[in-house]
């Protein structure tokens, strides 16, 4: 069971909540007279949305009550229904802020190998994944009761950034609707696999890491396999790459792997389009 | 603007429905003593069923109303209730059914090259998606207004079948936790690939099918790189191509795009471990 301990800050939970006006207006005094108050109406509000998000990180949207979020903030139920209509609404406007800060962490400056710039991208996300677990996998695993337009437009928005940061990184002048698939794919094989991560937690993140990378050179290849027009980025991202770095390991994986006994003459055969033995 | 053309065989819209009785319990005479009348008590469900499916297949959910499959069956709205007890159970059904036929698509006899089986299957399963469209849309987009745990459960059933007949076909003894994810993985792709083809359907159907079984020898390859225990299921594997096939294709176009200038040798060098010049 996940930990109920409040992330609030520990003045907040006291009893003395006079700072705080129930039942009034959405357009009420906004406390500009108050210097005293503990919390502002703004504060109050933005600290609701960091212990919701906090709940609803730990755990399923269906787990987490109303009450549960007032508790954790030191707050009454009214005043949390003062600041929110409903828990959905709270949920949704938690997520927007949880979007944004993980599309935050799709920006990366443009400085040295591509997959190394990559991979440090996926280090922020694999460590937001890590910290806001079943909330994220509540939230992709769809079917939620909390799954809304709302919420969908918030999943939509973050593989959009980290779609338009990719590319953006790919730098690829017009890039074709074949690039932009896989792409897409490949951000969708990225929450599958962190799904499945969270769910056991078998691999060191730091594999998951790599492996995801090196997943998405091998999807920029194929693309270019395809799409001849392509081939003289792959060149460049190619020559912009390291030995030691995600590409030049996966390289060295796949020659090895090609060197095998079996493979390397079936395949040449392949190559060259004339029938392996074995299929005779 | 989707066609509201019933998929109702004619009978079945006559204004005569004297064999539905309207308003009776569910465990009521289920008609055995009524041979003359146009649809028994299953048939009409089973007829109402097909209708919703139709109309499901062709817009979202939320665009579908009561009234539109009671008018489409040819049947009143309080007869259509009599059956269901309302659009999210006829649609959860209806959904069920779709999603056992897609399972049953997934099936394919174990002969012949892997790449050729799974090409079949792949383009049975694009028949699928092209043919009930705007529905699969709605519903593997998510957020939809109909998901429910229902819904989700049908989707992650159809996923299962095609991970299992993966697995049954790649006949790997015990499948690694790698190899599940990258066939899950490669799944997620397939449906992010499907629904991106819907909304634009820019590419001819059949490239969609081979770039498809491509990315799985490409996904299942690079497995490979990664557990050297599946170097000799790899070989196997592409022991059994063809130099015609997707897997011989998809060789043949890697190795013309490895020979292109610039990608030789900046791989050579990656491969090597040495430094290549542009990284200097």
């Amino acid at each position: 069971m996940a930990s109920r301990t409040p992330s609030a800050s520990p003045t907040s939970a006291r009893p003395d909540r006079s700072g705080d006006v129930h039942g009034r207006g959405r357009s009420g005094d906004r406390g500009a007279e108050r210097p005293r108050r503990r919390l502002s109406v703004d504060e109050r509000r933005e600290q609701l949305i960091a212990v919701a998000l906090e709940l609803f990180s730990r755990r399923p949207p269906e787990e987490v009550s109303i009450d549960d979020i007032a508790a954790a903030a030191g707050a009454s139920r009214p005043l949390v229904y003062h600041y929110f209509p409903g828990k959905q609404a709270l949920y949704e406007e938690s997520l927007r802020r949880a979007g944004h800060e993980l599309a935050g962490r799709f920006e990366e400056p443009a400085d040295g190998p591509l997959s190394e710039r990559l991979y440090r991208v996926m280090g922020r996300y694999l460590d937001f994944v890590q910290s806001h677990g079943p909330g994220f996998a509540a939230l992709l695993r769809g079917g939620s009761v909390a799954a809304s337009p709302g919420t969908s437009a918030v999943i939509d928005e973050v593989r959009r950034a980290a779609h338009d940061q990719i590319l953006a990184h790919l730098a690829v002048p017009s890039p074709s609707p074949g690039l932009r698939l896989a792409v897409r794919s490949w951000i969708a094989n990225a929450e599958i696999t962190s799904l499945e991560w969270l769910a056991d937690r078998s691999v060191p993140l730091e594999e998951l890491q790599l492996h995801l990378v090196q997943e998405f050179v091998a999807a920029l290849t194929l693309t270019a396999a395809r799409e001849p027009a392509l081939a003289a980025e792959l060149a460049g991202f190619f020559a912009g790459e390291r030995p030691d770095g995600p590409t030049g390991r996966l390289v060295r994986d796949l020659a090895a792997l090609f060197a095998a006994p079996g493979i390397a003459d079936t395949v040449a055969a392949l190559a060259s389009g004339s029938v392996p033995p074995a299929a005779l």
